[in-house]
C-alpha cells in the first residue's frame, strides 16, 4: 500500500469526504489544510523548527529570507506572510510524512511529495451543478451565488497553486489519479483510491 | 457498463493498447483515430449522408458552409480541409456509437459525446521519461531525440483540442477518470478502467 495519499480537490466536489474515508478506511492518519496549519503554527514559528528543517527549504536563499523573520513574523519584509506560511507549512508536511502514513488534503501536497515513490497523488473534481448542489446542501445558502462561491475558490486555488508550484492546478499530469465524483459518487472514488493505492 | 467510452492518451503513454484491450476483455466494437476518419471518409462525402446527419453539425452555419463544399472537398473555401474533416469525422463518430458499445480513441470523442451519460471519458497520461523510452521501444529511434517528438505531438494535441473545443487537453475536468500509467500499468488501467465503466 502507498504509505501516503494527497487528495487536491475542488471546493465542493466531496473531496474531503472522500479523503478521510479513505484514511479512515486504511487506518491512515488524517491531515487536512486547517491540521497542517496547525502542525505549521505549533512547530515552525520557533527557531529550533527552522533551524531542523532548513534542509527542506525550496531553496537555500528563500529559506534564510523566511530565517530572517523569525522573532518577527508579522513584519513579513520582503517575503510575505502567505509565502511565509507556505515555507512552514511545507516543512510541516515534509515533517508529517516521515511520523506516519497519511492522507493529506490540499495546500499543494502532491507537488511537495512528488518525488516520492511511495505517494498516491489524487484529485477531485464535479462539474459545476453538481458542486453548487453540494456546498448548498453542507453549507447553506450565503449572499453569493453559490456558482460564483464556487468560480472564486477555484480562481484562488489555481492561482495558490501556480504562485508556489508554477504548475497548472487541475491538470490531470500532475496527479496519478483523477476522479469526477459526480460519476463514481463518493463511496466509489473511496474504492477507487484504496484500490488504486495498492501496490 | 457504460455504453461508450473514450481514450484520450498523450503519445507514448500507452494509451491506445489500453483501450484495445479495455475492448477486447469488454466484447466492445474499437476504434481509433485512423479507424474513425476511414469511416468519416466512406461515408462523410457522400450528399446523402450529409444531408442525413445534418442535424448533427456543430452550428447550421458551420455546416450550410461544409455542406457547400461537397462535390468539391478538395477547394475549401472559406473552411480548411482539416475543419471539414473534423465535422465529418464528429458526424462519423455520432454515427458510431450509435450502432454499437465500442471504445473510441482520440478525435476529440469526449468532448463531442460529454453530454451523454452512457459514456465514460478516460484519459491517459505519462512522465516523460516514461513515455520517452516507449516510444523508442515500440517505435524506433528517428531523427529527432524522442522527447522533442512527444513535446511536438503533446503541443499539437492541445492546439487541435482547443481549437475543435475551446478547452484544454488533458485538463482532469474534461474526463471522468485520469491515470498516470507509469504509476499503474497497462494491466492495472485496463483494469480500474473496466471497473470505472460499471454503473
Amino acid at each position: 500500500m502507498k504509505r501516503i495519499i494527497t487528495v487536491s480537490r475542488q471546493f465542493g466536489s466531496g473531496g474531503r469526504t472522500i479523503a478521510k474515508g479513505v484514511a479512515e478506511r486504511l487506518g491512515m492518519a488524517y491531515y487536512d489544510k486547517e491540521l497542517i496549519k496547525k502542525v505549521a503554527e505549533k512547530t515552525g514559528f520557533s527557531d529550533e523548527y527552522i533551524e531542523k528543517n532548513g534542509e527542506y527549504a525550496p531553496s537555500k536563499s528563500f529559506f534564510s529570507l523566511a530565517s530572517s523573520f523569525i522573532g518577527a513574523p508579522r513584519v513579513m519584509g520582503g517575503m510575505s506572510a502567505y509565502d511565509y506560511l507556505w515555507v512552514v507549512q511545507r516543512n510541516a508536511i515534509l515533517e508529517i510524512v516521515e511520523k506516519e502514513p497519511c492522507v493529506i488534503v490540499g495546500r499543494c501536497a502532491d507537488y511537495i511529495l512528488k518525488d516520492r515513490q511511495d505517494c498516491l497523488n489524487v484529485f477531485i473534481h464535479a462539474p459545476m451543478e453538481a458542486r453548487a448542489e453540494r456546498i448548498v446542501r453542507l453549507y447553506g445558502e450565503s449572499e453569493k451565488k453559490p456558482e460564483e462561491r464556487l468560480k472564486d475558490k477555484d480562481t484562488k486555488r489555481a492561482i495558490n497553486y501556480k504562485h508556489f508550484t508554477g504548475g497548472t492546478w487541475g491538470d490531470s499530469r500532475n496527479y496519478d489519479l483523477c476522479l469526477n465524483s459526480e460519476t463514481f459518487g463518493i463511496e466509489r472514488c473511496i474504492e477507487m483510491i484504496i484500490e488504486a493505492a495498492k501496490l
